[in-house]
């Protein structure tokens, strides 16, 4: 079985403490680090061996964190105090994420597991992507080619959840609500998931609107944009239901009802995910050609550094990795 | 102690059976519903004693339901199919809450306990308020003032919602979220929990947008909009903080962190609320002159007159109106 590979994310944030610490209760078996080996070790590694790529994990010695440093990784990051927003930092995290992506194109790695970025610190060090999603979907584009529509699920033990729209101001989401991104997004979630249950997944989509428009009272939406591609979807096989009423769906989801929810908004997804608590939580990225998962919290700045930060989502990420890419 | 008084809700949904179970429980003591006589028979009620006033409650013999009937209550309204939209149980169910409201405000009784009503059906009759909040707003304002500012607020034993848009589009309540109303839920909120709680209330403000716009790259109206309606509300001694990413503060506030959570959008509020089950949130509307609360669920058109209704929400809203009209 190949390597799963796991970028470092922000420097600065909980990224490297987690990674170090998933690894330290045996949770990073047949993984590979792609980061920076003076931040983990401040981040509390006690024996790192540098590795060039997945294919030398075999020779490094029990009890050492492998890891890979990408070229042009920027010096002194772990100088930086934590916490922090740094244009450094930022520009580190997306050498990492590239690096990991290239090992598993290369076909070196069987998926990636990414620690959180901060997105200011993307912003400031000029990536041109608000958020890894974006990015791992740029970087699975070929030359000349459309870019794959690709979508977030979040998923724990008790409910899936794939969003229409992610990182945007809920202003510009309106707008970006449409029959295509919906009828992608049920195109995705049915695919993925068809292949992870065995069978095709019940997917109810969640309205817009409260009381998902209320028979268009409050909005137009469900009945113009989401209904319609429903309707193609399920002309197409996929067992798509709704759209249903934004604050029972996912109550219902959680009792048995659907295999996932497809949510509109950012949050109208994620605030159920996390409800219960974010420790087991996992963001997975649906539509790319490869495996990529990822915790279901930020780079936490506020704890940073001070050894409190829970890596039990990290650890349900890299699981879920290997139980994705092992189909 | 004065009676409280339980509007039958529309006619054809599960308002009258709940009412009926809740009565049958012994969880309606002291209690008189405003409704159809006949519609309470067909939902179950074995015994009525039709009264014309709550002064009137003391006469009424154990184990007969208590019913007022307001004037001009449509007729035939239990030969109605159940689970449909009717004009005719819109215009009963929008009698039944003015009557109800009027016998608090004349100080007949404690409080108001509304069934729930169908927005379409209030539609079809032509009553001008979307829903319940927006009518008892209305009945609240003397003639000739300004409606005094009201809140609706969502509460089971483990969180607290207050919101600042409810019954309006998305793409509406964009525009509905200004500073005012934003520090005129941040009073509200205040004023009515710190009478409750006995302490000033520590309140959470949930952002409009994704990672309550990540700095300005999501959206501004956090910086433009709430922080500063958080600051005056601060300068008045208002315990409020934030605005705080909308994923993650409802699971905070679960845990202890906060005694309510302020939210923008209607879902952002109620899908964390009604995430556990429907069956004990309660909803009550902040602002009023007098005491209102309501069940967190619908009219359940899907399942009304089968006996599958459950009242425990009913009866939450029945005690917690009792406990909020003692003080």
């Amino acid at each position: 079985m190949k390597p799963l590979v796991v970028t470092m994310g922000d420097a600065l944030g909980i990224g490297p403490e987690i990674i170090v610490a998933a690894f330290a209760r045996g949770e990073l078996d047949g993984a590979v680090v792609v980061g920076d080996v003076e931040v983990l070790r401040r981040a509390g590694a006690p024996l790192i061996a540098r590795i060039d790529a997945p294919a030398d994990l075999p020779q490094v010695p029990p009890g050492c964190l492998p890891v890979i440093v990408p070229p042009a990784l920027p010096a002194g990051l772990a100088a930086l105090p934590w916490g922090v927003v740094r244009a450094e930092a930022g520009a580190a995290a997306a050498l990492c994420i590239e690096h990991a992506v290239r090992c598993v194109q290369r076909g070196e790695a069987a998926a990636v597991v990414t620690a959180p970025v901060h997105k200011e610190a993307l912003a400031a060090a000029g990536v041109p992507y608000p958020g890894h999603t974006e990015m791992l979907q740029a970087l699975a584009t070929p030359p000349g080619a459309a870019p794959p529509p690709v979508r977030m699920m979040l998923a724990n033990d008790e409910l899936r959840v794939v969003l229409v729209t992610i990182h945007l101001s809920v202003r510009r989401a309106l707008d970006a609500i449409t029959p295509e991104a919906v009828l992608d997004t049920l195109r995705i979630a049915h695919r993925s998931l068809a292949r992870t249950l065995g069978h095709a997944p019940r997917i109810a989509v969640a309205g817009l609107n409260p009381h998902a428009g209320e028979g268009g009272l409050f909005g137009d939406e469900e009945a113009a944009v989401i209904a319609p591609a429903i309707a193609v979807a399920r002309a197409e096989g996929v067992d798509a239901s709704g759209p249903y009423a934004p604050d029972t769906v996912f109550m219902r989801a959680r009792r048995g009802a659907f295999d996932v929810v497809v949510a509109m908004l950012h949050d109208h997804g994620l605030i159920p995910v996390k409800y219960l608590g974010v420790e087991h939580g996992v963001n997975v990225t649906l539509g790319l050609p490869f495996v990529r998962t990822s915790p279901d919290h930020g780079t936490a700045f506020d704890i940073a550094g001070r050894g409190l930060a829970d890596p039990s989502s990290l650890i349900a990420a890299a699981a879920l990795a290997r139980r994705l890419s092992a189909d």
